[in-house]
């Protein structure tokens, strides 16, 4: 086999990993969207990472934590009609490896009113599950 | 030589290698902090990615390019009182091969008020040179 046929196989084959990897990560964020549709909090929570060292940004400056967060989530959002319909526009995926940057546009539609921003997510790949680690919402 | 005193070499080269990078963005940063306190604009865009995708998410939405970006700083900030003294705290710092993720929060102290907030960056090492190319400001 040439050289030149190896290094297409490889290549072809590192964008492949790397497509899949993308396609993870906006699996799991189209997941979320119905799960808070779905007004279910917890399982919106699943892709977050699971420790205190969560942090998350958002108006009332930095939290850590997954139990802090979700417990904000449900003060801010504390029924259906509060959580309303979420829409994530993905504007940005960067996947390096074992880590990855997601930039977006969150909307969320309601019977009152539509609240809309960005997020930045930095995802770390920890036992083989892409989780979010950081989360900057404004 | 033994292979475990290899790998113990490429390990604390490639760490080496990555505490270097570090260095090297934090001293970028350091280095607009002064030229922001110079009131020093274009100084502190440099290293800001120069191209029209670079994308800048502050309260006003999401703007793309150098030229804007610099443009809007000026309307925002347009004297030395405004600018006041900035501050950068960096909170996380990873880094990956040719990417970076900065986590921090910014302060700027005014005569009369003083104004913060959390800011998230995705770096790109292009042409050997460490460039942000995304700003989360809130």
């Amino acid at each position: 086999m040439k050289p030149y046929w190896m290094i297409l196989i490889i290549f072809l084959y590192s964008f492949n990993i790397s497509a899949s990897e993308k396609d993870q990560i906006l699996s799991i964020m189209q997941k979320q969207e119905v799960a808070w549709n779905e007004a279910n909090l917890e399982a919106f929570m699943q892709p977050y990472w699971k420790s205190d060292k969560l942090k998350f940004i958002g108006k009332n400056g930095i939290k850590y934590g997954w139990h802090t967060t979700l417990e904000n989530y449900k003060k801010s959002y504390p029924d259906k009609a509060a959580m309303g319909k979420l829409h994530f526009d993905v504007l940005q995926v960067e996947i390096n490896q074992n880590t990855a940057f997601v930039l977006g546009k969150w909307r969320l539609t309601r019977t009152e009113d539509i609240l809309s921003g960005f997020y930045t997510l930095f995802w770390k790949k920890i036992d083989g599950q892409w989780l979010i680690t950081i989360d900057h919402s404004s």
